[in-house]
This record gives structure tokens, sequence and C-alpha cells, in this order.
């Protein structure tokens, strides 16, 4: 399935842009901006890696992800304000990553004979931990713990891809259909304001 | 030593809730919860593997932890004034986790064939960095570095355990005695209120 | 080359006394010193060995860097007021060791067979990530994001390293220009106040 490389290049760039406009907001140099364009865009499934034990991880192998990565530098720089402009293209883009970035990490710790529950948990994994070692490097509460519902997103869609491959075995349709499982649950929860919460003081 | 493995979930659970209410102090949604439970729990044993390459590591590999530490959700959620009242339970269970994590990171390391400094400090490891992770994720300074003796009681175990074994082996009474010794001197050191500054200028 | 093996360990040294001295500035206690000094020595090349699988990570398994950066605790709490009137020295100490943790971090990564790219960002994160997790743990945003040009120092030295050994192999004059690179940029760009600023906003 070669689309799905591209899709996952695709993701890649888009998570690193949201890093270096972090970075920007906090006033970080060039060498800041690249940590964290990096971080944001491989920190998910690096985690992953480093925790099912399949390193070196895997951007290492391929170098057009740091290709793509080290682009996103001077096109924020000049940019910037454009890509504010394209907020919904990049909000479909991100969503689409997301749903890859999860389905990538199901299938590779399946891969690896870890059990179905650790490959859906890597899953999520593999799709949110990125932007939170972000936020951890700017030294802020990981947004996701608070306000978005886009981890149980990627837990949906992860749940349904190992459904699908249990009956019909590894086939691009159950990729699609995840996918849009993700992108359908997180676009219902934004339009809709859903949230989660937890907090029992809070209510 | 079946019975070790019951401590083990024990003291995972009991971390768990350690995990989950600071999550609810900082008002974090349902997803912030599961992770800082889960950091919580398996952080210092998850460092460890990772840092002597115990990969993947252990908890992915028998579902009961998982298990485990999703359950103190609902019951955090529910019982949240209650398990306040249980403090000296739960500062009970919590002493044995960490002497049993403590002995089970010296083990697991000597077991690779690391050398016997190297051994002591990955219990302390165990026990300690899951509690240093929820706060770094919490956006706090880690308790630990400030105001808790305990990680000497840890310390304390981990060099009396290795004594002990190179003595007579591997055997339960060293594991008894030295969970002892960790609880004897978190016990101690809070009643006394022992505390060991290190910083010239606060004298 | 035995040289190299006491840099390293100097190198280390120096390192653990700058998170020793963050610690007490912090006012953590006894514990929390230790793990400071112990992750800025250490943490670069820990997190370097663990990205590309190169565990248990290197200073397990030669215990001089432990002992070292023990050392380091008793040192800074009686002669603290010592150090900072040392501060040139430790000045040139410090960039001798970010040069050398920079070509023993691309050396490192190319043995283990990956890309030239890879390996010279290594070589990077070898040298600054020591810092920035120091930094993380005591709840401030990474100095070298903001403030410092010698992530770049670092990699000009990755650089002139990779091209050096392409032409003419494995030798000690590599190494030396290659730490003099680093040295002569960060003496340079203290002095003359480099920055290499990113932010569009801030200009």
């Amino acid at each position: 399935m070669e689309a799905l490389y591209y899709i996952d290049l695709i993701g890649t760039f888009v998570f690193a842009i949201s890093g270096v406009l972090a970075a920007i907001e906090n006033k970080f140099d060039l060498f800041g901006a690249t940590i964290l364009g990096l971080v944001t865009a491989v920190g998910g499934g690096t985690l992953r890696d480093v925790l099912i034990g399949a390193t070196p991880v895997g951007w290492m192998e391929d170098i057009n992800y740091l290709i793509l990565i080290l682009l996103t530098l001077p096109i924020c720089y000049f940019f910037q304000s454009h890509i504010k402009g394209l907020r919904k293209t990049f909000f479909l883009f991100d969503t689409l990553g997301i749903g890859l970035f999860t389905i990538l990490g199901v299938e590779k710790t399946l891969n690896l004979g870890l059990s179905p529950a650790i490959a859906i948990m890597m899953g999520v994994v593999s799709a949110v931990f990125g932007g939170i070692i972000r936020d951890v490097l700017s030294n802020r509460i990981p947004l996701v713990f608070r306000k978005e519902v886009y981890a149980f997103a990627c837990l949906a869609g992860a749940i349904v891809y190992y459904i699908l491959i249990s009956f019909n075995g590894t086939s691009e349709i159950n990729v699609v259909v995840s996918i849009l499982v993700v992108i359908i649950i997180r676009i219902l929860s934004v339009k809709n304001k859903w949230n989660i919460p937890y907090n029992p003081l809070a209510s």
C-alpha cells in the first residue's frame, strides 16, 4: 500500500509544523524549533518503538522523514501567517495523520507478537505522545490531558482496526474504515464540543 | 514465590491510584487520568527496562497489570472521598509496593549481568521514577527531589538485598528482610520527620 | 586513543557538576541533586543509546562514570563558592566535554550502520539532551531552546567530523580538529554574543 507511506509522510509533515508553530509562540530559537518540530512529529512513534523494543526507531531508517521535518522550518518561518489561514486544511491533514499513526502503531505492535490490548494502547501512544512531549518541553501541562477528545477518537479507531483485521486479515479497506472512524469522531466532537470530563470535583 | 506476584500487583494498583488522584487534583480529563495512573504505576519499571535493554517492557507481557490500572479509574471516580479516609492503609501498601519494586529492580538488573552498583541504582529507579514522571507530566518539580526521604529507604533496601543474596543466594527470607528495611526506614522517617537536606545555602 | 577516555570522564564530571549546582539552586535535597547530576552528565548519551538500540546504555558497563558523578556531590557541597570562581576553567572543560560527546555520538551511531544524517543528529543529541532533561526535571523551559548557540557548535563539529572521516578514515587528528571546531565556534559566539533567533514575531 504505497498510499499509506505518503499519508504517513504528510502526517509527519503536519505534526512537525504544529511543533514549529508552538516553538515560534514560545520564542524558541532555531535549535529549539528544530527539536520541537522533530519531537512533535516523531515523538509518539519513537516512544512506541522504544517501549516495544523496535530500535533503532523507525524514522532513523528512512531519511525522508528527517528531510520533511527540517523543511518545515523555512516554511513556517516565511509563511507563518498563511499557515494560520489554512487552519481547516491543517485540521484535516492532522486528523488524517493521527488516524494513520494509530493504525500503524497497532500494526507494528501486533507484528512483534504483543497482545491486542497492548497493540491498541500503542496505537494511541503513537498518535498522541508527540504532542505530549512537545507540551512537556514547552513547560506546559499536556493539552490532551485537559481539553482534547482526540485520544478517544484514536482509541476507537484502534479498536475498530483490530476487530476488522481479526475478521478479514490485513487489507486496505480496514485501514480506510478505521481512519474514517478517527476522522468522523474527531470532527463530530469538535462540532458538538464533546468532552469527556473525569474530575468529580469539577462537576 | 507466588506471593511476590500478588504484592507486585497490589503495589501497581496503589501507585496507579496515586496517579489518578493527582490527575483529579489537576482537573485532567479521563484520558489524562488514564495516562497519569499508568505512568505512575509502571513508569519506574518501564524506564529501568528501557535503560537495561529488557524490551518489550515487562507489563506488556502480562495483561493483569493493565487491567488493574484501568480499574483504578472508576474506583477513584466513585470512591474518591473514601480513599482519602484510607490514608494509613494506602501508606502501608504504597510502602510495601516501593519495597518490592526496589527488590524486583535489583533482581532483574543482576540477571542481565550488570554490576551490583547499577543493579542497586536500577532498584531505586524502579521505585521512584513512576512518581517523578507523574510530576513532570503535571508540570511540577518532582516531589521526591525536595521532601521525601523514601528514595533513601529504597536505596537502603536495595543494598541490604544485594548483601543478603551475596551471602545466601536467592531466598524468600532475603526479600522479606529487605522490604522490611524499606518499610521501617520510611515509617521512622515520617514519624521523626527525618530529612536529608543538601543545599548548603539553606542551612 | 586512551586520551579520549579521560576527556570523556572529565566531560562527564563537569556536566555532573553543572547538574548538581542547578539542584542546589532549586533547593533539591540530596536525592534530587544526585538525580540531577546524573541526568545532566549521562542523559544525552543515554537518550542516544536508547534511540539507536544500544542498550544496556554505555555508562552501565563502566562503573567509573557512576563513581565520578557521585563524587561531585561532596565536592559541590563543600566547595560551592570556589567552583563559581572557577567559571572560566569550567567553561573550557564543559566545551571540551560537549565537543567530545558530539564526536563519540557520531562514531557510535555510524558503527551501528545508521546513515550519516542520523549520526550527525545523534552527535548533537548526545551533547545537548543531558541539559534539556535537567531543565525539564527542574520545571523550566530548556535553556538551549532560547539562548544558547552551542547546539550549532556541536552540529558544525559533527559535520566536520563526518567529512574528515569520509576522507581519511578514523584517526586522532579528525577528533582533535572536530573538537577544536566546537570550541572555537562556542568561544567566538560567546565573545561576539552570536545568536540564532528564529521567531519571525520577535524581529
